[in-house]
């Protein structure tokens, strides 16, 4: 598929205007599921180029992600989850498209673009702890993809099937390749019950293609239920079995950091502890997106930016 | 609320017929909900009656269960999956109403009275190894109030809800007191993330009425989703804060004891890994069946056996 050449958002860089852009991992209208190698780096920086040594970046790139105990402190995470519950109950938010709001019981579920909504998140976002991390893994400079905040609620039955969320950034965004990170920071904590992320290490060597369609509010949609961008059950069992699956468990204020193609979901929480987070997504400059791989329009820009202007800090 | 003489089953021992049963545990049909202390002992026996010796007993005491490692080994656990698995394929058993279907997958989710049913399962609830632990905690001779297989498929996002077993036997099944302990067998392994068994230790000390009323198909329906008999939020918060959560893992052939008043539910499982547990439950011969204390009617007599003949090993 040919990339076309894309509007720059006000503030953004120019985008590299492909002529060619040959899409490597076709989904969502292939006849036939076939499991695809990846085709580039997990790790693209070295050892002295941040904080990670060595063997850090060598089990990151083994298994697609790590976990940063203590990213923040504690006085940090009683901040950013004041932030997010003044957010969450600001009339102004509750209207705005960048915010999903639960059809059922009309509380806020996420924000979206939440480091330009906020300024405590801005500051988040350009944070050396976060952006070094994400430039050594990278190897370049880099970019905010996506950021957000999630609120998950106890007393729950709602889980997230597996994916990959480069399958939908490339599908429906228009990511050429894997060349992005996310950084999960847990503003509660993760207990062993209360519906935790799960990963199967290992998973981001392998790309799955789906053959659902895609769907333009799927952003939206997706919190509550899954169907477009799901990995078949099929292939998903090989995955398990291969990798196993690792659940993630820990105090607020810790961090996982995951390759962008990590195959991971979580169940649904019927206890009474809520989870939430704050989502940072890292795309590298050399990665800036194209037209969507398989869908006919774009998704908003603040579910997947197309200001390409490097973090400066 | 009085208890009526009931009928006596052919086999059955004749019913204590109480002409005044009081209800120490209203449920239902209560315009407030408020939470009770349990009126009767956890463990009635010795530990000179049992296998259990005087630290395992109070263990189970304090926190209304308890776990036995290998009660079963490995070549019994492929024994009793492969009856499983012939008993969910044969067509007489498909059409029984002792067994439930997914009905949107129509594969067998549990089936009922599996010790009538099936010898090998017969067997089982006759085995010393079973029923020499539920004489001893319950003091007592004892006889199989229910039985039942359960099929726990991956890919699902079917939880079960928080509830106290006693609470629905009380009042759909005319259980007066709680003299009961469940004995649920793995016939798969319990992970961390397959949705497995939760309770909160110490809260079988505690009655949690229900506000909603009966439904005379609850058995059915609470496969597929749950309300009957739903415990509030607020009052699973009190519980879960107050107790804390277990939730059990370990291998096939591992057994959970339960007192048949611990809250306990189960989360979705999105993994490939399904569960599979065969459960049986002893009642006190001293705390056989009346009428139901917040029913209509009587559910059928294999979800709550009325043939009160004690188990003979």
């Amino acid at each position: 598929m040919s990339a076309q050449a894309v509007e720059v958002e006000p503030g953004g860089t120019p985008d590299l205007v492909a002529t060619e852009t040959p899409d490597r991992y076709p989904t969502r209208r292939v006849a036939e599921v076939k499991l695809l190698p990846r085709e580039e780096p997990t790790v693209w920086g070295q050892p002295s180029d941040g904080p990670f040594d060595a063997e850090t970046l060598a089990g990151f790139d083994a298994d697609g992600f790590l976990t940063v105990e203590d990213l923040i402190d504690a006085a940090e995470v009683a901040a950013y989850g004041a932030e997010m519950r003044r957010l969450a109950v600001d009339p102004r938010f509750m209207a705005d498209s960048r915010t999903v709001v639960d059809h059922d019981t009309q509380e806020v579920r996420s924000i979206f673009e939440v480091h330009k909504i906020s300024e405590v998140f801005g500051n988040l976002a350009n944070d050396p702890r976060l952006v070094d991390l994400a430039r050594q893994i990278l190897g370049s400079e880099v970019y905010v993809h996506q950021s957000r905040v999630t609120f998950r609620p106890g007393f729950s039955s709602n889980d997230f099937y597996w994916h990959s969320d480069f399958e939908t950034w490339h599908a429906e965004d228009g990511m050429p390749g894997m060349r992005a990170v996310g950084i999960s920071i847990a503003l509660t904590p993760d207990l062993v019950y209360n519906g935790g992320r799960m990963i199967m290490p290992g998973s981001h060597k392998t790309f799955v293609p789906c053959i659902t369609e895609s769907a333009s509010d799927r952003y939206e949609w997706s919190l509550a239920g899954q169907e477009i961008g799901m990995p078949d059950a099929e292939h998903v069992s090989t995955l398990a079995n291969r990798h196993g699956i690792r659940l993630f468990t820990g105090p607020a204020g810790s961090a996982t950091v995951f390759d962008s193609n990590c195959m991971h979901g979580s169940n649904g929480n019927i206890t009474p502890y809520p989870r939430s987070n704050v989502f940072i997504v890292y795309n590298s400059v050399q990665n800036t997106l194209v037209e969507p791989y398989a869908a006919t329009s774009r998704r908003p820009d603040f579910i997947a930016a197309r200001d390409f202007t490097p973090v400066t800090c």
